[in-house]
């Protein structure tokens, strides 16, 4: 039995930790700033410390117990194993143990029951877990994944833009309010879009929603076509056998209402946050001491 | 009036040129290397060097005449100032224009009648004349337009080769293919596609018309969804008033049965290549003295 354990959720934006005790119960909360293991690996054991410091603060307890914490964190990019390594060779901790950003938050999102997650913002990934099993679907990146992700929406946005321009397609309200952005020139779409990343291409996805709720009919058809295959992919996931679908993502509340209506049934909202599952999960592996 | 014209057909992966008299006659043609002014325009002033001379050699004129040659060059990134100048200024023609690929296409398939040509290879573009104004339309490039082009139709069959492994799109027999070519891991696909220029993905287009031809449920699928934004693009010149259509490029034998019904009868074989579209470019611009 550890004395603390820790959950870290370390985000491209804010890193936020708990530390709680053996049993799992949340002694205090601490956050900083981004933790991206992969671009900034430093950065990120700086922020991930930071943040754990903090937690031990706001508990009252001397932080200098840190070094005996079990920790467990979830990131993205943890698939990356060389990231891993690096960041978990120098985590000050006396366990650490890294997972994905995903498995943290379906942690939360269900807590121990079996479903799946949806997890819909600048990217796209599904999650399902039954028993022990844990199984990845999509989220393969903006390039050939990430399906119904605010970057693919936004991209699929610019490129109906431009058709509208083109006259391929018809214009609305929202194509011309695109191409008004860029100066009613397609080139400084092409220039934007060679540059932009992901993140980028996301921003422009606010504005689909926006102008659907005002049945702009090409936000209207983007949003649909979009929302499908988000649909075709709970199909996939409703197959191999969850029964509970959680929408997680910044994207998440505004996409519940264009999804198909046979999967409304299934949604349910999360139970807790991907913070609160990380120390869930750090608890079940560090008081077992085993994998969890 | 010119003692000599040149057309010059500056393609990506060779140059080709032809001598003419002052009327249009050609009496030479000359072959070399790559031509891309926007990535290697030194290479490519040594390649339209080196066909002009070639073609004045077939012709058995003294090189040493090129100097007094008018050149029209069609060259892709046309309508790239910077690199246009760049080579415009060192070469050792008595005057020359440089003018889009597209253009020269245009005027080897139509002659001087009005219509519209479709160029399918590794991209995609529109362009239509009807008498001296010419519009193109799409060729806005393989991150936002392109649609219907070889690279787009790769990189489609790519992605949904990955949807198939996730079983959210039925699998095929050619998606397996695809897939065992990535070692069945989807990874290798996102590391591919990571990198791959349009070229590399468009690699993959030929392989969608060989499995839809044994009908290939995917291959059909994807294959009816570019013919239709090609289809869409054809709509749009046909509504601005083209009523002939010529199809060009590398893709272009292989798509024609696979577009709508509603094209093929305005569908008709390209009188000549796009080196006797520059050569006849070159007559009506220099014979006339303006433009043509």
């Amino acid at each position: 039995m550890p004395n603390y354990i820790l959950g870290i959720d370390g985000g491209g934006t804010s890193c936020r930790a708990a530390v709680a005790d053996a049993e799992g119960r949340i002694l205090g909360r601490g956050k900083s700033g981004a933790a991206n293991i992969l671009t900034d690996p430093d950065n990120a054991l700086i922020h991930i410390v930071g943040a754990a410091t903090a937690a031990f603060e706001e508990a009252n307890i001397a932080p200098s117990k840190i070094g005996s914490a079990c920790a467990l964190l979830g990131v993205a990019g943890s698939n990356v194993g060389d990231a891993v390594h690096y960041v978990k060779e120098r985590l000050p901790f006396a366990k650490a143990d890294i997972e994905s950003d995903g498995l943290i938050a379906l942690q939360g999102a269900l807590g121990d029951s079996d479903g799946a997650v949806a997890i819909l913002g600048t990217g796209s990934i599904y999650i399902a877990r039954q028993a022990n099993d844990i199984r990845y679907i999509g989220g393969w990146g903006f390039q050939i994944g990430d399906l119904g992700s605010g970057a693919r929406l936004g991209h699929a946005l610019l490129q109906e833009s431009v058709l509208a321009f083109d006259r391929i397609h018809p214009s609305s309200p929202l194509t011309n309010a695109v191409m008004a952005e860029f100066n009613d020139d397609p080139r400084e779409v092409v220039e934007f879009a060679r540059a932009a990343r992901p993140g980028e291409f996301g921003r422009f996805a606010p504005k689909v929603f926006e102008y659907a709720g005002r049945n702009d009919p090409v936000a209207v058809a983007l949003l649909h076509a979009s929302a499908q295959t988000i649909d075709e992919a709970l199909d996939a996931v409703v197959a191999q056998g969850s029964r509970k679908l959680c929408l997680l993502g910044g994207l998440a509340p505004i996409y519940r209402p264009w999804l198909a209506e046979r999967h409304q049934p299934l949604f349910m909202e999360p139970e807790a946050d991907a913070l609160t599952g990380s120390v869930a999960l750090a608890a079940k592996r560090f008081a077992a001491g085993g994998q969890a």
